[in-house]
This record gives C-alpha cells, sequence and structure tokens, in this order.
C-alpha cells in the first residue's frame, strides 16, 4: 500500500499521464476494498442515529452527540481533537400534541397531519381558527392583498416532480417554507400552512427551517403532509369557508452554548495548508438524522478513519469537521470560518449533506479554472462511479468558506429518493444502505486525499 | 416535440456536433419531463407485482402476466400485439412447509431459515438426516472425496463484498448454487445446502435456479440465509457431527405452453429493421418479482408508450418482447431468436434486468468498433445521468440473439441493493421508488430512439 503511494510521491505527480496510469484510480481502489470489505460507517452511524436519536441544536442529544462525536475521534486516534465553540439557538416543538383539523361543509371536521416548522411561535392554548387561502406564490399572495387579513395562508406549490435533481425542485419550493410566514404576515394572515417539501405523495409532514423578520408580527407556521395538502386544496376548490383550526406550542428558548467538532490527520509536508471535510452534527427533532446529516457527519469521520487505517499519510492536513446548527442558523459554520487560525491555510473544504445514497461525484464552488483542474482528477473516483464532477453549489456549512474565497466542493449524491425521508419522521437507519454509506465515505476520502498531495 | 425531431432527421445527423448542439439530450430532456411528471411505469408495476404477484414459468400466475401484458399493450396502442409460443418448465416449490433443523451437541435442535432452490426434487417425508460437510469450493470439494458419501454438502463461499459490482461478486459465488447439487452428488452427498446469494447477512433465504446433469443422480438442494449459514459454519468449526434434518416437497411437473409478449412501434422508413427492448415477464415464486424483472418489463413498456404519446415516429421498428421463463429455463429468449423473420433484421436489443434502482448507463456486448460507436450517443444520456457506456455483458435473455452477432445492450443501474431483494421474499414493490423506476424507463426509450434513428 504505502510503497504505491511513496513511489507515487516521490515521483511527484509531475505528469497527469504517469498519475493516471498508476495513480489515484488504484489507491481509491484500494480504499474502496478496505471501506466495502471493513467499514465501520454502518456500525458508526447507527451509534450516532439509533443510539442517540434527533440531535437538534441545542437539545440534550445534540450535546451527547458531541461529546460522542469527539471520543469517536479520540477513539480512531485522529490527531489534534478538540471542540470548537458555537452559540445556538434552541426551539423545541413542545410536549403537546401539534394538531390541525379542517373544518369544511362536506367533511366535517377532518384532522390534517402537519408538523410545527422549525422556529415557529406557539398558538394559543385553544389554537388559531380561521378560514384558510391557498396561494403558491407571492405574487398570488401580494395580489390577494387585504383578503388575507384574519386568515391562514395555505402555500401549496409542489416540488417540480418533472426535474431530475430533486435538490433543484426544493429549491424551487423552499421559499415557501422559509419565508411564508413573514410574507403572509406582512398582510395580516394569522397563521400559515406550507406543503411540505417532498415529491412524494404521502401523509408524513416535512419540517424545516422558517425565518421571522423583527420588523413583523410573529405568526405560527406549520408543514402539512402532500396529501393533506391536496385534500384541503381539492376541498378549497369546491367550498367556500374552509377553516382550519391549528394547534402549536413550539417555544423558543435563551441560546445554548455547544460546539463544532474537529479531528485531523495532521500533513506531514504542509501541515499548515489543511483540506476540510465535513457534515453537520445536528439534524431536525423528526426522524433520527439519519440520511441529514448522520450521513454526511460519518463518511467524513469513516473518511479519515480509512486513510489512516491503510497507512496513508498525505502532506497536507486534512480535517474532519462535524458541524452544528445547520439546520436552523448555520452558526457552526460560521464559527468555524471566522475563527482566527494564524498560519493555516485553507486550500479547499468538502461538505457531504445529501444523504447516505451512492456517490456520484462533486459539485465544486469555485472559478472555472479550479473546476477543471478538480475534474481532471475525476478518474480516481471511477472505480466507485462516482467521477462525476460539475460546477455547482458545495455544502451549506462552507457558504462563509466560499465567501472568503476557498474552493469548496459538495458531495454529489444519487437524490431521487432524499426528499422522501428528508426532515421527516423517515428519516431513520432502515433507509439506509450499508454498501452505499460506506461508499461515499470512500468518496469523500478519495477526493480528500487527492487534494491533500496536490493541493491547488 | 415534431418539429425539432423532424428537423434533426432533416438534417440526417450528418454531423455529430451538430446533433450534439441540438440532438438527443434534448429529446432525451423532453422524455424525462413526460416521464417524471406522467409517467406511467410505476403504476404498471403495481398491477403487474402486487396486482397478479410472482410469476414462475408455467404458473397460474405466469399464465395471467401473459395476458395482462397484452391487453395492456394493446391498451396503449402498440403495433402488432401478439403471443409467440414457448415451451417452459413447471417446477412447483409444493405446498407443505420446506424446513431444515440442526442437531447439534451445544444447540440441541435449531431450525435453519432455508428455501428450496428452484428445478430441484423433494426428499422423502420425512427429510433427509444427514452430518452437514462445509466447503467454500469444488477444489475443496473433491479433496474431500470419499467422505462426502451419505452427507449434506453445505456450499458456503460468500459473495465478494469487497467489490463494487454485485453483479461481479454474484457470479463469483452463484455456480455453488448452479452447479452445487450435481457436483456434491458425483461424490455421494445426499442433499446440498447452499449460502443464499446476497451482501447482506440477514435471516431471508434467496432461491434461483439450480441444474441438474442426466448422467448424475438427482439430490435436493436448498438455500440457507446467510444468518443461517454463519451459524451453521460456527457450529461445524466448534463440534463434529453436526447434522441436519432438509425437507422439502418441490416438485418438477410436465411442461407447459407459455408465451413471450411482444408488441411495437413500427418504423416509417425501415420497418423491417428492429430495435428490440425487452425484459423477463417471469419471476421465482418468492416476493412479487417486483425487481426482478417485472421493473424491467414495465421500463419497455413504459419506453414505448414515451415516445408513443410524445408522438415519435422513429425510421426503424422498436420492439418490446417480454420474454418468459428467463429465471429457470431461457427458453422465451432461445425461442424469439430461433423463430423465421423473413426479411427483418435485428440492428441491436437491449435488455433491462438489473432492477428499478436508477439508471446509470449501458453495458455493450459487440465488438469495439460497436461499443465505441454506441458511446457517442451517451451524451443524450447527460440529462438523466445515464451516460456511463462501456463493453460488457447485456442481457440473459439476449444470449442467443449475440451468438447470431447481433449488438447487445443491457441496462446499467444502481446495483449495490438488488440482491437484498433478489429471489426472496424481500422483492417487492415497496422496494421500488416511482421516480428511479420511471427513469429506467426513459434511459431505455432514449437508447432506444438512437439506434432506431441512427441504426448501426
Amino acid at each position: 500500500m504505502r510503497s504505491l503511494l511513496t513511489m507515487i510521491l516521490f515521483f511527484g505527480f509531475s505528469s497527469r499521464a504517469f498519475s493516471q496510469s498508476i495513480g489515484y484510480d488504484s489507491l481509491a481502489k484500494k480504499i474502496m476494498i478496505a471501506g466495502l470489505s471493513s467499514g465501520k460507517a454502518y456500525g458508526m452511524l447507527s451509534e450516532l442515529s439509533d443510539g442517540i436519536g434527533s440531535r437538534l441544536s441545542g437539545s440534550d442529544n445534540a450535546a451527547k452527540a458531541v461529546q460522542w462525536a469527539k471520543k469517536k475521534m479520540e477513539d480512531l486516534g485522529l490527531d489534534n481533537v478538540h471542540l470548537e465553540p458555537v452559540t445556538v439557538p434552541h426551539w423545541v416543538r413542545g410536549d403537546i400534541e401539534e394538531a390541525a383539523i379542517i373544518r369544511s361543509a362536506s367533511l366535517g371536521n377532518r384532522s390534517l397531519k402537519i408538523c410545527a416548522l422549525g422556529g415557529t411561535i406557539g398558538t394559543p392554548k385553544d389554537g388559531i381558527t380561521a378560514e384558510v387561502l391557498e396561494v403558491r406564490s407571492f405574487d398570488q399572495l401580494r395580489a390577494l392583498g387585504e383578503k388575507v387579513k384574519g386568515k391562514i395562508v395555505f402555500f401549496n406549490r409542489p416540488m417540480d416532480r418533472s426535474l431530475f435533481s430533486t435538490g433543484a425542485a426544493y429549491m424551487g419550493a423552499v421559499d415557501q417554507r422559509t419565508k411564508g410566514g413573514a410574507e403572509a404576515s406582512k398582510y395580516g394572515a394569522v397563521a400559515v400552512l406550507v406543503r411540505s417539501m417532498t415529491t412524494q405523495i404521502d401523509d408524513y409532514p416535512h419540517t424545516g427551517a422558517m425565518i421571522y423578520v423583527d420588523s413583523i408580527l410573529k405568526i405560527p407556521a406549520a408543514a402539512v403532509s402532500t396529501v393533506g395538502a391536496e385534500l384541503l386544496s381539492g376541498l378549497i376548490a369546491k367550498e367556500n369557508n374552509v377553516t382550519v383550526n391549528l394547534k402549536l406550542n413550539s417555544q423558543i428558548l435563551p441560546n445554548v452554548e455547544s460546539a463544532n467538532v474537529v479531528g485531523e490527520l495532521r500533513g506531514t509536508e504542509k501541515p499548515n495548508e489543511v483540506i476540510t471535510i465535513g457534515g453537520h452534527l445536528d439534524s431536525w427533532d423528526k426522524g433520527r438524522g439519519a440520511h441529514d446529516d448522520g450521513a454526511g457527519s460519518i463518511h467524513c469521520v469513516e473518511a479519515l478513519r480509512l486513510l489512516r487505517s491503510l497507512g496513508f499519510k498525505p502532506k497536507r492536513t486534512i480535517r474532519v469537521v462535524l458541524f452544528m446548527n445547520e439546520e436552523n442558523g448555520l452558526a457552526g459554520g460560521k464559527a468555524y470560518a471566522e475563527k482566527d487560525r494564524p498560519g493555516e491555510k485553507h486550500i479547499a473544504a468538502i461538505e457531504s449533506d445529501h444523504g447516505a445514497f451512492p456517490p456520484r461525484g462533486f459539485s465544486v464552488e469555485a472559478d472555472s479554472m479550479t473546476v477543471e483542474k478538480i475534474a481532471r482528477w475525476a478518474y480516481a473516483l471511477k472505480p466507485l462511479e462516482a467521477d462525476r464532477v460539475t460546477k455547482g453549489q458545495s455544502g451549506p456549512d462552507l457558504g462563509e468558506l466560499v465567501k472568503k474565497g476557498v474552493p469548496c466542493l459538495g458531495l454529489h449524491t444519487e437524490g431521487q429518493k432524499y426528499f422522501d425521508y428528508h426532515h421527516s419522521d423517515h428519516d431513520t437507519m432502515d433507509k439506509v444502505n450499508e454498501r452505499e454509506l460506506e461508499l461515499g465515505a470512500v468518496a469523500m476520502a478519495v477526493m480528500a486525499l487527492v487534494l491533500a498531495e496536490e493541493g491547488l
């Protein structure tokens, strides 16, 4: 193992043809064989997702996950394992059942599957009862103007199923969830219901962040399952004055001190040049954060474990960072980017936040020349059919590094099912395949190794 | 829609650059949009897999599936819908519970999860009881020689988990299942147990074909779950004289008349030049043949439905063939290839028999120049990330066409989970994702369209 790398390092990768012929694809195969035959990713994800459970920022479970991850990195023998403090919001769903009941002329009372959106305030104890107005865009909302006053606004623009990229479909619909509450409140709405962000028609609500604007009155916001959204929409089309009673008992509590968890494989020649690989340790409180983003977190820890266990000693430092608070604030990503690190230079950063699905390649958020440069190393990922390198977004926790000009990458996975589970009770270990999860870790290890050897 | 194709046809695709710039990738996008937004694949597969169920050759369900498929093609308005007769074997698992019980000094009696391998004879009513000998290869079996006499041989070579291709791992282990019975019988074994063909460690036996040799005494053969295989292997390592009582009541009944189901989109310019696309309609009797090969069958029917519904009128004929008896005899593939079709020429054939998983490309079984030629059209499949075209095996039902020199292709899908479900009770609709299934149909439609327009 080492002899091949040593030989390659000796020749200094000066010729692309040379390194292509006996280079990183051979190393990738060895990493993959180790991963597929004796990988630890599934077991580690099971400890995190089954053992600890959901890990919303500020929760006891999030604190447990931080301690678990630190100990795991120490046990694996990573270098320089430590916590970096992050102040996070502390929102709780509440301990009384959240509920919504439709009252319609034709159906009578019918309960809807809903859940509070992350960050929302609660309702009064008896809930809020009001007529529901359906809209599919902020333009439609604006056009309704005065009619919105005193109503519950129901945002019902579906994710565009015709798009290959479910991520693009999500981006085309998620403004309803993030901004719907504030937008509707501007016109006097008393609450909002938002169609769940999924391409499936099923009866599970999907939560996610909603954001209040300081100058606008806060109103409660909930997600409704897509089955519920179709039912509600059908009723509104047929009847006047369809009302809903919405009960939420969510609360915004004081901020909490938490942490990013950091460990390294120190570089042998240029230890101050760093390739960061990360996922986010926090999750929503629905489900158990198996895909989002337990998988991404474990991808990174397992990538370093694999490289270490195979005896790789890369030139530059590969650092795993498990970010806290991606879901509702991005405080971990910001804290990481803002921390003063004298003498240190970020060569690149890679995030995995697209689930435990089979890796297909990397999306590179950088100038075109850098994208080209990274694409030239894609051949290394051919043995695992993850050699698709394109220009595009990297990862949510890397936003601040991108602003600082650091070339950032995101692991691109097979994404057709991602939003079936995302932010819902379905994001659990039984949706994770051991081999697919492990291959994600292998892809992260290979790309990190190439960047740590080659620089940019 | 038509205008773009007409324009392309008008210019005759003489320039590769031209067709790449406004060509098949644009058409592929339109097919994909139609498939993802209003595809019918999932509904059709549900009718076949949930509605009819498993479809082993010779069974009533297989006969129902033939009639269902014929009517479906007629209802969809396909051209020249007809049945082509195929004589198939008729093996039945039997209606008394199949069972195996370990008798060991340390464990006492412990039941093992087993199932009869397809094609096996049954045991006497009280079963066969004998000591179990474990081997991992035919060489090991040969070395045991006389010791095999009167014993149950347990073939326990696992699929190689370290391989990326689970298909390759399967090919490296499946000889134990197909030939193990005959090989062990040569040395006087009374029955065989074969480790299930899966990379998972779970407690579900996976069936599949075993083949007797006329000159060798037939002995019963069963698959044991991988959990059972590990248990049995552990006991044999610790104890002498671990015995198993094996009860099977399978039977080989007289052959049955069945059929391949055929429908077409007749070519407008060269109708006698044919691109065949196919899957196999039969399945094992475990599970409901959702992935294997309900998915492949539906891929082909949906591909023609999509092309037809979008108004495509390709130059050459695209013919869907739903083959009967892939699983235990390949009679359908042989009958199709051997049938006299005066004046007709097969340009190419494509099989889908790797499940409803996301398509990644095509494996081409042809000379290198033809592979190169087809690989040049791979850009068309980029919109669905299925542009991986490599030289390799096509599909089991195309074996006879390959021998006749017809370039044959196989749909290459994301395969990490395929053998989790394959030939077991787990091959059911709940393991199929609607979008992934539909994308397979889109990939088949695009490749068939390109070949029907371009020829080879």
